[in-house]
């Protein structure tokens, strides 16, 4: 593990760090913040996970987690969005594919399943690194992210209800298989075969029985991906005649951006430190 | 004045415009953070100034401002650090010295004085603009900065003691006549005789006789700049035998990032907050 930066912030460190990654095939880069109460005991851990054509960086620049997941004793781990890297292939011109773009699932169609495996990444290997590395209470773990994020969040939430004791989301992609958006992407990184997309699809998996116990959603309704990429009213949907419990929060005015993120992030790191205990 | 980006956060509004500069003489851009209550009555502003190499957006970015902004009622404007555009001089390869590094004062040298008119743009042309556009009390004026915007908002207070009811810093510049990142450029925009200086320094301005009640300074012990280009004893010392009244405070591990400022950006519009009303 490289150290790329650390920095004093709200009286614990905020850092970023680089590791050869063994089920990308390539260097990877992540930031932690480490609250001040881990000196004294191991903290619970939130995962953030961000959207397209971003990088670890963009929540810790724009996020404003830290001054609350300061007082709430909360580790908060930012990865990358997709692998990178000269080796990687990509496509230059599509930002919703390759770099910036790797939706949190294992590809399986060449030339992505070389490198794409972001779902074993976030999973597995990347906790495994920062279990070792941290003082983390992994029995306390929440997951949480936005927009690709979101849905990278809910569907690794509901794939591992037994590993996350809270989930929530920023505008989520609540149904990445049909949306305009990811729908080509999920054709190119699993196949043409649809009923492979649906482990990495939040409405799928609750039609298909995964279950989560619940989830905080909040959307901003002057979102300019709102009616064609995001749908959350499908996930409502999807979740009415199960116990899954859905706080679903709709919110004039507010749009995609970090400016929407940053206002709701207090509450979304109090609904994961309330249920990691 | 034209809009550049307005998105919705915390309640209120951040906007970006753009407008032509007179006294710059050419196109500026500043942000606004406009909080909900302003939607009732006029509220409080506080300038908030950059350092070396910043424009409006690195604060707007990182600063993390708006939850307590949103909180107190204070509208933050963040004006960008120098004149901009094709026509304005530059030296390319020195970040200290032209765009980006306006140190807020009237160039009275050739190329410079052509545009470098920041002390008149900060002081006179961009209030005018703001008071005439937003609801602003314009008799509840505060100021404040980081780095080179320290030294902007500490000069601004002492030489306008009427207009502005509260001043404060993020590892100000406090002497930059004889700061190392400082002294050439003074040299270039102000000419070689440092009598000229002394109205842009807030320890001269201290010695000559400048006063302002209060300042509020925090600074980081693990910021690179502090030795040679901060120095904030210098200012303690200036101000031992006056009656201004100096809270400084010296933080362990804090650097000179916006990490730093992030961690007490709260305790500062809380200290403009109680002086305005």
């Amino acid at each position: 593990m490289k150290i790329i930066s650390q920095n004093s912030s709200f009286g614990g460190m905020q850092s970023v760090f680089s590791h050869d990654s063994d089920v990308n095939k390539c260097e990877m880069t992540f930031a932690v913040y480490v609250p001040p109460k881990a000196i004294q005991e191991p903290c619970p851990v939130v995962w953030y996970l961000s959207g397209l054509t971003c990088t670890h960086a963009n929540v810790m620049d724009k996020g404003e987690y830290r001054r609350m997941a300061s007082q709430l004793g909360l580790i908060v781990v930012c990865p990358d969005t997709s692998p990178r890297g000269n080796d990687v292939p990509d496509e230059l011109t599509n930002w919703q594919m390759g770099k910036g773009a790797g939706f949190y699932l294992n590809a399986t169609e060449t030339p992505w399943s070389d490198h794409y495996q972001m779902y074993d990444y976030v999973v597995d290997e990347l906790p495994a690194l920062v279990s070792e590395q941290f003082r983390v209470d992994m029995s306390r773990q929440g997951i949480f992210g936005h927009s690709m994020g979101g849905h990278g969040a809910m569907t690794i939430a509901l794939k591992n209800p037994d590993r996350f004791k809270s989930c929530s989301a920023f505008a989520p992609i609540v149904a990445p298989s049909s949306a305009d958006w990811s729908q080509p992407a999920f054709e190119k990184y699993l196949g043409a075969d649809e009923a492979a997309w649906r482990q990495y699809d939040a409405c799928a998996l609750v039609e298909d029985g995964a279950r989560f116990a619940e989830f905080l959603i909040d959307q901003g309704k002057a979102d300019n991906f709102l009616e064609k990429g995001l749908r959350p009213w499908l996930f409502e949907e999807a979740v009415k005649r199960t116990e899954i419990d859905l706080t679903l929060r709709m919110h004039e005015r507010y749009d995609h951006s970090y400016y929407f993120i940053s206002t709701f992030m207090d509450d979304h790191l109090k609904w994961h430190a309330e249920r990691l205990g």
